[in-house]
């Protein structure tokens, strides 16, 4: 299964945070500057940086843990794997049986 | 395309809410109780409980505006039953391309 990264998180659940810690967290996370980096580029200290970035994350990892829905997405994206070899292999049937079995999840 | 409904909403998002706010939805858009019945059974006034689902109501459609993860998976749904119906067309390939398509937006 795809692992839950910090970048997954973000991409799920960044609408929820504030701009500033937002995009504080794609500098960190995407764009995978360091803290000094960004904090030179704001204007702020090492350590605000440090303390949005862990606020953000913790704040992301709440909502992953209250909603589950990153590792959901997550758990799909392994069965469509699993059908698309069902297909390769010749078995639509059986890729059909997983396909229905993923809706009933959904 | 399966509609976004407010039970829908309430799967999705309910565990971001107050476990009062929670369960008054859930009397309402599960178990179908009228405003008055609901009031009634938590010993709270009919305007109490009013007041309790509008908020619930606003911040389930608030997080979907934000985050749109209800319709994501809704259109998912929608994408699986094109791919399982190409599968009965005896067109395994076109079942492919789509799962393939259908991964990049997950």
């Amino acid at each position: 299964m795809k692992s839950i990264t910090d970048g997954l998180l973000l991409d799920f659940y960044g609408n929820l945070l504030t701009d500033k810690t937002r995009s504080t967290l794609e500098m960190y996370l995407e764009d995978d500057l360091t803290l000094a980096e960004i904090a030179d580029s704001e204007n702020i200290t090492r350590q605000g940086v440090h303390d949005t970035v862990k606020r953000g994350l913790n704040q992301l990892r709440e909502y992953e843990g209250k909603l589950g829905l990153a590792e959901k997405f997550s758990s799909q994206v392994t069965i469509i794997n699993e059908a698309i070899t069902l297909i390769d292999n010749n078995d639509p049937e059986g890729a059909r049986a997983l396909l229905e079995a993923l809706k009933t999840e959904i």
